[in-house]
């Protein structure tokens, strides 16, 4: 079996099996705009292989479903008109077997035509779909816990759904000396176009912090009144964090010892040594100027990654927890390369139509699949998002 | 088996044979703040009986699920905390299967009880909660409805649903020459509180109409431009249906022969001989003003019920559609009868606290179920409400 | 000169004295949607002879300023386009000098057409605009409150002006029998056509208090932790009071000795005798729930303050502050009477328009002007409506 | 008289002269959240002054009014409580005159602190202050014509108040290498802190527009259908064009030849050789993609500046308009510069805690006042920003 064959039965079962502890209830329900239903994380990934793939490249195509094109694109304003955002937790029709069902025909109509020699284009197509899948099964999954936080039962996803392992580690500065640095992404492995063109950026000296910020260093800031005082804050921050009556990060509960953070395995005490997760840009920009520090621009992040992956220098201290633990927000906001150009067609919506009032994270999470991690991924959320598993690593001037 | 066993076992598995076409997915989902979730309605109907029925009169009385308490309670502000209104269906744990154990569970516990002889509060208390499922009966009904009708795949809730038989004849006026009438319900026979206590009001002459307004009538007014004009209108009304961009009742859609309604037997062409259904006060009121006649009060319509049912003046003619097939707006606010004291305790709250904004619809629809309408009762909604199967029946002076 | 004439200069006059202790800036702003500007209700009265009056009955008629029409329209939708009611504040032009100006040149012009004979028609339309600007004289000082009441400096209206005198005394009971009553204007006095037609109405035994509720009376109310209890309140009012943060009504700050209300004469002490304003109808309605009691019907007070004026029964104790000190809420939503029918073309849409989801006032208040007080008089809010004198008086089963 | 003297003398008489056409009822009005009455601003530029300058310098200080303080803070957290910004027209009292008293109180109590040798951080801080008044001198403009575009009647500010002059030439590219480039502020001359500090940056090779996008380019792009095609346009800023019913710039009404603009003359005919002002950041962005270009970094625009000034290649054709004319929309979001460190204290709070979420715009407009223009200069709007005079200059790879 081909290489894209294999990787397509393996990203499609893995998202099945992700789906799996979840009942037919549960994957119905959209419990905010943001999120999306679990079904809808199902179908939705189904139908960009109907869409872009087979419909281009299957001989004598016909859909699964005619209706269902509406009822399953996302952004793609090229592709037609899209069910409002909000209202996909209201389709209780198709149900999620029919839903089981529709992943399996296309499934089974792609591996056909992955048994034979595909043109490049439709090659490029199901590497980005898995891509594609990819990322929403990290959303299945945060978008879930949202949903079962909602619930006073405080429901879990999975027992011994293991979220925070503690560092292992105390957190120094690593130096970095600037200068002309190369960033994106280049050669013939897959990225996403936001990644491209890869070009050069100048950055003054700087130092990153080894470790990322835990739960402990962020309830010292809670405790101190950090929520409750203006100079730590962007100005749009103050009044959102007002406006919205936040206090602690998303999923957190109770003071002192009794603080306790929801989550995939259910409510646990707050762990001091674990990483930060589900904070927004903004409080974690708070958290940094409280600490003395800043958040990292995305280029310095990027070259950081990359110098210390390298191990270009050996005497300084190593960066941990740079990928497969939490996002890290970085100071940048989202905007194309020098030369960013979309692609054509419905395909170009992907990325490029997002860039404004979004900030840049980087790294990867406990929720990212296996293999979808890279030092040049640009992932992107408003400064207000915080049910993704959103961190931070401190950096300041070197 | 006493009666009101009987009675007991009927109602409440009639609620289960209502939600059977409905899967779980369908049971899950609140497709606005106003519905709610057939589940919700399964499950606190039954938290009613264990609640008011079962804690009070149950020996060595434990909870099903103490924690259900506080996710089934509705308004009883008496009876603790409650789950906001519009997060009822963010609820996916306990799933429908669940509900559905915790159901024959209170049903077994309440058969045991009902098998002996009953204190005449208990008694009250069990012919309270029959009624009182009752009315989710309807409502599960016009919640699906609502749900359904979010679908563009218009799905539907059981394919031979029929929602409107054409009416046999036409319409006339049937005169009443007023004087003191009695109104509300007096004996021993269930009433709701608010129907209580008797008492006489003075009735100048008026007359009704014999027929429901059609929707052939309706579409009359729709093509004449009666959304467009605000002389029909109440100020209030008149702004609702702009900020709305309210141009036909609730569930119409096209134009002209190509006019259709959403209905639980899916789309169906409006049928001019058949009763109007789904519109708001404000719509009826409005029509009302276009065909140069009125709303009834309350009190003109119970008279003219009680009057007509016992065929006082055999040459008048008859008034037919009181019962079984809309809900017929009134002109009257609702308000407290003089004298009206609610009861005592949580069940106090029941009907006395809406008493402001709403108004009174009398007769009962095609979702009401048997037994369950009488001259006396008193439905209300606020003006703008359509997702009831709410229609008119003229009214002028005498 | 005669009466019409008189009348006409001295209510004009009034209101120009009564707007005289408010600036350029004051007279411009608009402090919510529900209130207006100085300056419109300057405009507004005057726009009402011009529109109503003049334009019909005053030869070779020509419009002040034609675009004007548009501008001081207020709900008339008969008469054309109107401005949006949030926007009246944004109109800086005309100045009020300008305005001034306005109402000079129609005094002049009116004071003409009155000082020759006058067909019915026109007479009664002068007479109604009179009443007009009386309520408008009303609403201008309720309006001016809240505006100041915004200002952090405390500003005066009037440094002198005075709101409210304690009571002389205690408040009792007074029995009424109840029986059939009439209701509503009779005769060739003046009235709105919402106090018509006169018609009869059965009430059951009913007492009134002779005292109106004091700030003493609430203020236990407010210390008793009436605004934290729900079963005082109705589930919209209570919803209401959480949603909007009220504890306390409009104007009153500080808590025991140091509470404080904001008056026209700037702040002064919460005064335990004296009566009570600034309450919506869900404060009052809670307070009299809370206090035993309920609020009278609309028939109820009107009856009793006819028979109380008549000394029908020299033995039972008199009611006081009836009228001029504040508006008192009833247990009544705003509905037509029996037979009611709104006059033909714009100055129809005066009353009736608005007949839905309001309360019904009786009596009236300090700001009240002279002689536009009656038994049968018929003020109308929202529930939720405090910024005008709004009080109560307590009523039980007789 | 030394040159801070004169300048603060020249600056504080501008703002006097700038609000004399504004009547008291003009100058009181806050026609959205986002503008300020003028004479707000009147207030709030003397403030500053008073705040920061007379209150550390002044030899027995004492406050002009010291509840005042209150009232005319703006977003300076650090020097207290503020006065909710929506709420600013709201505050009638003190009235236009008594803000005047207190320019000419503090501007006597300035020039005479200013006669004497001043130190260094008062002499910047005098500066500062004029810089800041000098900003709000081009918002109180923007904020009258804001304001006066409310009104039917459309008012002048001054007849003969002219705003844009067609341009002379037609637009063609000039072509910059690119290469290493300095950016931001250097040297002793004023600037704010967000132009520092110095550093370099990369710029890829590319070309700007000589001239700015006209009001006739882009009557092309509306009449093309532009503001209903999904394609050229930020996802956010499609879905905020159909969310307030966007399909032309700011002020602009009509349609063809009928087209006409709202300026602070009064209405004008479109003129298609004029600058565009007016416009948001997706309108720019959507039109720069309509026209196959894109807008300019502000790292373009700023290096483009300066070497266009500096005529370093004198073949290659110059850029025009760059200053006086409109604010030029970049594809920069607003950060701080590698090593930005804000002011200590309150005056730190002046630009740093705005960045995230806006836009960069580059030069000045016809309402910029002389001198307040250079090529460093960062002003700075969210993305839906229109109320001011913004427009843009295409850009696109070299």
């Amino acid at each position: 079996m081909e290489r894209v064959a294999s990787d397509y039965a393996a990203v499609r079962a893995q998202t099945v099996a992700l789906a799996a502890p979840l009942s037919a209830e549960d994957s119905q329900v959209q419990s905010m705009a943001d999120a999306s239903p679990t079904k809808w994380h199902l179908a939705h990934t189904t139908w960009f292989f109907e869409e872009f793939v087979l419909q281009e490249f299957e001989p004598g195509f016909t859909p699964h479903d005619a209706r269902w094109r509406f009822l399953f694109n996302s952004y793609y304003e090229a592709v037609g008109p899209r069910l409002a955002r909000p209202s996909r937790g209201l389709m209780t029709r198709p149900s999620l077997d029919e839903v089981h069902d529709y992943r399996r025909a296309v499934d089974q109509r792609m591996a056909k035509l992955l048994a034979s020699p595909l043109p490049d284009l439709a090659r490029e197509r199901v590497v980005l779909g898995l891509n594609h899948e990819q990322q929403h099964q990290e959303l299945l999954l945060t978008d879930a816990l949202h949903l079962l936080a909602q619930n006073p039962l405080q429901p879990t996803y999975q027992d011994d759904f293991e979220n925070d392992a503690a560092s292992t580690a105390g957190s120094s500065w690593r130096k970095f000396p600037g200068g002309l640095a190369p960033i994106g992404a280049a050669g013939e492995a897959f990225s996403f176009d936001n990644e491209r063109p890869r070009h050069r950026v100048v950055l003054e000296p700087f130092a990153l912090a080894t470790r990322l910020v835990t739960q402990g260093d962020f309830a010292a800031f809670v405790d101190a009144g950090g929520y409750r005082e203006s100079r730590w804050w962007l100005a749009e921050g103050w009044d959102w964090a007002r406006r919205e009556a936040i206090t602690a990060p998303a999923y957190w509960s109770g003071e002192g010892a009794a603080r306790r953070r929801f989550t995939l395995g259910g409510a646990q005490p707050v762990q001091a040594e674990a990483p930060l997760a589900h904070v927004s840009f903004f409080e974690a920009d708070a958290y940094a100027r409280f600490a003395d520090a800043r958040l990292p621009t995305e280029q310095e992040w990027e070259h950081a990654a990359l110098t210390s992956a390298a191990r270009l220098d050996r005497d300084a201290p190593a960066l941990h927890e740079l990928f497969g633990v939490v996002w890290q927000w970085t100071a940048s906001p989202y905007v194309g390369y020098p030369g960013y150009r979309p692609a054509a067609g419905a395909i170009g919506e992907y990325n490029g139509k997002f860039m404004v009032n979004q900030m840049v994270l980087r790294g990867s999470s406990r929720f990212t699949p296996e293999g979808h991690s890279r030092a040049t991924y640009r992932n992107f959320f408003p400064a207000t998002a915080r049910w993704q598993r959103t961190g931070l690593r401190l950096a300041r001037e070197g």
